[in-house]
């Protein structure tokens, strides 16, 4: 039986990976949220109440955009936050980001055409790219993060380029913040390009030393910004929501493409976030979560100070889920990796997943969002000695 | 800004169409699955229990292939009762078999290949067809289905045809039954040919007057046949899980796409399902639904015999959710519509969306799952008048 080309060029996911499910792992691979922040007791009674009250509503077909209320709150609440003013008529509910980067690919990009993307960048956006045929380009970052200038140059070279995919806030996997400055030469850029910005936006509140950045689609006057939101890490990953905030004509073919590929988003899901919305102050909410954090970030950058060898470097990440190591130029990082888990029992991503290109391998991605954070210590500790140990090899 | 070929691709849906919404109209269009039919009261205590003992994990992030327990549920379950013996390591979850279609086009056929589908077939799968740029050969069908004597002709013309789409349970939109006789004969014409078939099976076990007939997935020797399971038809849509059954080497494809398109289904919607699995006897289950919509069934039979004209031909489906009407040669599927839902306040889906060519214009599906029992009567008399004012001009 013969696969299509696209199928050839799937790969297993990095991040989706067995090896870290493994309990004698202190793992700091996977990004994701760590439940002891869900707010249960809030969440436990929209459930029951959803099941008293709302229970068809819930289990039966919705709208393919998604419930106009809850559009509306997402555009009132979590878009007014971003810096952005628009309507539930730009909002088309998605199933997690990873759906609206899936989406604004297909509805930009054809097979050939060139994507720029920070470098290095994240490995679920990468093999997106990757399936739907597209060519990946990454972009250098600064101190401010990706490089207008060097855009400008690439796009000359490529003609062919559809779109610009950023993570501004807290990149995965480098931690790094885009400045404001940067957002807004670099939605002069893409227009004076007439390039689309598909702004990754997870991790934007998830802010610790400082008021959150407003979004690029907050400069947008031009409509050239797609921008990408979620629930994932400031509530919750489980329900599967996202959503695309852009103009109406994109998100008519969000809406299409939605209706194409899976008519909608689960109705429960929905109605469970959108009572959240309701229910709760959202900022008294992401306060919490800022807190919680806050504290597992300020133990890993303790034990990065006391145990890492001298030979690593990185930088102290200000929001986010993410701590960027590099390592010595001639240790390979699927190396330790195969030291640190059957040796020390620790686990992370290698940085090599993700890099557009090959031979950037001496990298990785630290994790602190669901590590428990009295295991950071003893992790960190166990790292600093397989990267001792391979660092003598 | 441009847009890419598969979003110039992109079409409305013809079954989310708002219109359908409007409360004055009787509406046969939307094959929705009714809300009386809902198990309420199971669904109700599912949803305490999972508030009371397992909320984090119903929010957090799980499987990309869905959670191990349902899926060895559904193949013990669901799939046994197909006829068709396999493990969880040949079930993906999908968001609605709709995902289903999407994942296998995607896996199997490249721009330009061939689809071979029955003619006419469903209109959203049409739609994924179109988006991903493949062509679309409609297969006449006889009264034991699709005719396999007809595909080994067109395989001759079209040596690049890769995906055979068929839905052999009360079709959607003519309501036929594909013959076990046919379901054998198509599974050794596909082996044959080299191309995989995709078995769409939502209505499988909808059958009013006989025991559902094992799927085409049964016969398969080869693993060749890629089922599509769901649970929207059978128990509920709004929680939007189905899932394919196949061989490991297509469920890794599979599983690869999930990820990379949308990580996963939503864990709180797979939890309720497998719980309904576990809790209730599904026979029992499937033995109401089945009585339930036998009822109506009967109902809209009795009032097309009581008022359509003799120049409307039409099959007493028996199974599933449609009736699918034949119209006197010249009067048009569109302005038929029209009329019905401006004048007489009635509506359905026109018959030319389920053509993959034009030109057929002159048929109509009629729905019966979610019209109130007590408007059929009422809908189909308004229906009858308007096609007797329409074929007088």
């Amino acid at each position: 039986m013969n696969f299509s080309s696209r199928a050839d060029r799937l790969q297993p996911s990095a991040i989706r990976n067995k090896l870290f499910s493994n309990p004698d792992l202190i793992t700091f691979a996977a990004g994701r949220p760590s439940e002891q922040v869900f707010p249960e007791d809030v969440l436990k009674t929209i459930l029951h109440t959803i099941a008293e009250e709302d229970l068809s509503k819930a289990v039966q077909y919705s709208e393919t955009e998604g419930f106009a209320d809850f559009r509306r709150n997402i555009a009132d609440i979590c878009m007014k936050k971003a810096g952005v003013e628009c309507s539930r008529d730009n909002i088309q509910l998605t199933s997690g980001s990873q759906q609206g980067i899936y989406f604004s690919t297909e509805i930009f990009v054809n097979e050939g055409d060139v994507v720029f993307v920070e470098d290095p960048s994240y490995t679920g956006a990468l093999s997106i790219f990757k399936e739907t045929g597209a060519k990946v380009i990454g972009i250098e970052m600064d101190e401010e993060g990706i490089r207008p200038d060097l855009l400008r140059e690439y796009a000359k070279i490529y003609p062919n380029a559809k779109m610009i995919y950023t993570i501004p806030d807290f990149q995965n996997p480098t931690g790094s913040l885009m400045s404001e400055k940067r957002r807004k030469e670099l939605v002069e850029t893409a227009y004076e390009l007439g390039i689309p910005i598909v702004e990754d936006s997870p991790y934007r509140e998830l802010s610790y030393d400082s008021q959150p950045l407003p979004a690029l689609k907050a400069y947008d006057r031009y409509g050239i910004v797609i921008y990408l939101g979620s629930f994932s890490k400031t509530l919750c990953p489980g329900l599967r929501i996202g959503w695309v905030c852009a103009d109406e004509k994109i998100i008519q073919k969000m809406n299409q493409l939605k209706s194409t590929t899976d008519l909608q988003c689960a109705s429960m899901s929905e109605m469970i976030i959108n009572s959240f919305l309701k229910k709760q102050n959202w900022d008294t909410h992401i306060k919490e979560v800022q807190d919680f954090y806050r504290t597992k970030r300020d133990r890993l950058v303790e034990s990065l100070e006391k145990y890492m060898p001298s030979c690593v470097r990185y930088s102290i990440p200000s929001g986010g889920f993410f701590v960027w190591l590099q390592l010595p130029e001639r240790m390979r990082d699927t190396d330790l990796l195969d030291l640190a888990a059957k040796k020390y029992g620790v686990a992370f991503i290698t940085g090599s997943s993700f890099f557009p290109e090959e031979g950037q391998d001496h990298f990785i991605r630290l994790s602190y969002s669901s590590v428990d954070i009295n295991q950071i210590d003893e992790g960190i500790k166990r790292l600093a000695e397989a990267i001792r140990e391979r660092n003598v090899l």
